[in-house]
């Protein structure tokens, strides 16, 4: 058994807070003895939706691509890249652990023959837009867009934003806050 | 001049919002006629403590790190990366556009040297605490951290987090909903 408390002091919050976010997701745990352990994992894995795996095409063979693609902690997860595209002929026809780098003028025909779900853009800002509108037609559900530019797509195609220099922001602009308050 | 809504169109939100935000920062525009943009361009600076240069360290000279160094997007806002430190002999000694890979042992160090105020860390979990233990006490303010842990550190040091696996779950717990509602 865990309690909200333990909970709470691992993610940096309290215990009335993890309560009542797990609440918000259905009745969980005993009064006064806290979730057990591995029905609180399974639920919390069903929850992020990781009881299945999920197909993920990269598009994007630069450095930052690159690291997301050996980042572990996808496959651990059930996010399995099963495409790696690029515009650039340097790259194309390479691999990355066995995964072929392929043209990104292929993207349409690898998200239908993978059955891509998720796409990773890691491409710079001028190429996001048009690329996250063909993934979006090609029957992509959602797209984790590292791209520092904001995606304009239809309705119900889910876009998730890491914008790295925004995450730098706001430590110096928490820095600068305190620096006036001296 | 531009107005709120424009910003708003720009940003993903209502124009009320934008209104009540900038607010927040003090008084700005003119009612019914909007925002100076370069006014505006100039107060968001300062408010993101964009007006000076700071000085950080990247930590980890893997994959992520070298991803973060080559962002261009880094450099354009005032962060320059001045150090690099890893703990691997094959790394230690080499250069990244000029800036050495030195031995992690010298941190307390080079954040003296280098007036180093935040750190990129880049490293994996187990590595993270102690690290960022030795950053605080040599003086960093504050720290980006890309290794999916909780840091525990004194009050006054800012920490950011950023997960890459949990950003990538935010999406897969989208899906699933929209799979439950069907």
């Amino acid at each position: 058994m865990v309690s909200s408390e333990a909970l709470a002091e691992r993610a940096g919050t309290t215990g009335a807070q993890v309560r009542k976010d797990l609440s918000s997701f259905g009745s969980f745990g005993t009064r006064g003895r806290g979730y057990g352990v591995d029905p609180l994992h399974a639920r919390i894995r069903e929850i992020l939706g990781l009881t299945r795996p999920w197909q993920v095409a990269l598009v994007g063979a630069g450095r930052i691509g690159s690291a997301l693609h050996a980042y572990p902690h996808f496959r651990d997860r059930g996010f399995r890249i099963v495409a790696i595209l690029d515009m650039d002929p340097a790259k194309i026809g390479g691999a990355w652990e066995g995964t072929p780098i392929r043209d990104v003028g292929e993207l349409e025909a690898v998200v239908g023959a993978e059955s891509v779900e998720i796409v990773i853009l890691a491409v710079p800002a001028s190429a996001a837009q048009p690329l996250a509108e063909r993934a979006a037609a090609a029957g992509v559900r959602g797209i984790l867009n590292f791209a520092p530019v904001r995606l304009r797509l239809p309705e119900g195609v889910e876009v998730n934003n890491v914008n790295l220099a925004v995450e730098l922001e706001a430590l110096s602009h928490a820095l600068s806050l305190e620096d006036a308050r001296r």
